[in-house]
């Protein structure tokens, strides 16, 4: 949809009781709203019991409302936060498998040194690299790596934190 | 579920088109047989209009044989791949905030660099730090910074990405 890209991005952070099926209702009110999902995480917390979702997507603020609504109804929710307006860290990790020949090795290992990547397995046509960043960091990285040729690309999406730095009166 | 504990955890690459509904879909296919998900990344590629997502779930052998058949039958699906018993990569990131008080954040500081970790935002009561390595690193990361008050974590999950090391005659 050309018009989504007008959009503001949003990023919402999510806890929920680390039940089967609980993604599946989640994701299921994105799809109702025709919403989709620019990128979303799921990983265990401290408490093994509860999952923290981060949501990426792209929308109408009065929609996006809507569906925060809901998210908060559903019972395995404890926590929703948009933290779109609010200041946060976030970072993604991407590996990247770039096709390499014995000239072009040595210059793909210096971009990754700029970056401060790391090289985290060699075959003789290929390097893979570890990148972690902000989604613009990372994006960069991509970007300098496709002339190569990109034979493989995993990226995990954003996790975002609250900053405290601004929010503390010290 | 105690018994799922003893059952194998299974490491699920995909690539999927970009369209609105496919999470939940292929959501749906894992809560339609009761399995949990682990952990699920959905990220872009190098083209916008395909995502990969890796999903880490445990389960019978039999039962995950035939959630790879359903997913490929998924009008989204592009690959399924299960990286299980092949040789891989795989890396998370984790942003741990941490309580700490003047006396203890040069300690957790001092931990943070015996791992190799970031300091991504500082006040007065936290520490926030980003951590990437293998489930297993993260784990002892997180772990180490129990003690002193986890506030918040918020997890990629795991990407993977297949070794290429032992599978090309050189």
């Amino acid at each position: 949809m050309a018009s989504s890209d007008q959009l503001k991005q949003h990023t919402i952070s999510l806890s929920v009781e680390n039940h089967f099926g609980t993604l599946n209702r989640i994701a299921g009110l994105f799809a109702a709203k025709g919403y989709n999902i620019d990128s979303l995480t799921v990983g265990e917390t401290e408490d093994a019991a509860i999952s923290r979702m981060t949501i990426v997507t792209r929308g109408d603020d009065q929609i996006i409302e809507q569906i925060l609504k809901q998210l908060n109804k559903l019972i395995d929710t404890i926590k929703v936060v948009d933290l779109t307006d609010e200041a946060f860290v976030d970072r993604e990790l991407a590996l990247v498998k770039v096709q390499c020949t014995p000239l072009t090795r040595m210059e793909i290992m210096q971009i990754s040194e700029i970056f401060r990547t790391k090289v985290v397995d060699v075959s003789a046509k290929t390097l893979t690299i570890e990148a972690t960043g902000s989604q613009l960091k990372v994006d960069a990285i991509i970007n300098m790596l496709k002339p190569f040729g990109i034979k493989e690309l995993a990226r995990t999406g954003r996790v975002a934190i609250k900053r405290e730095f601004q929010s503390e009166s010290q």
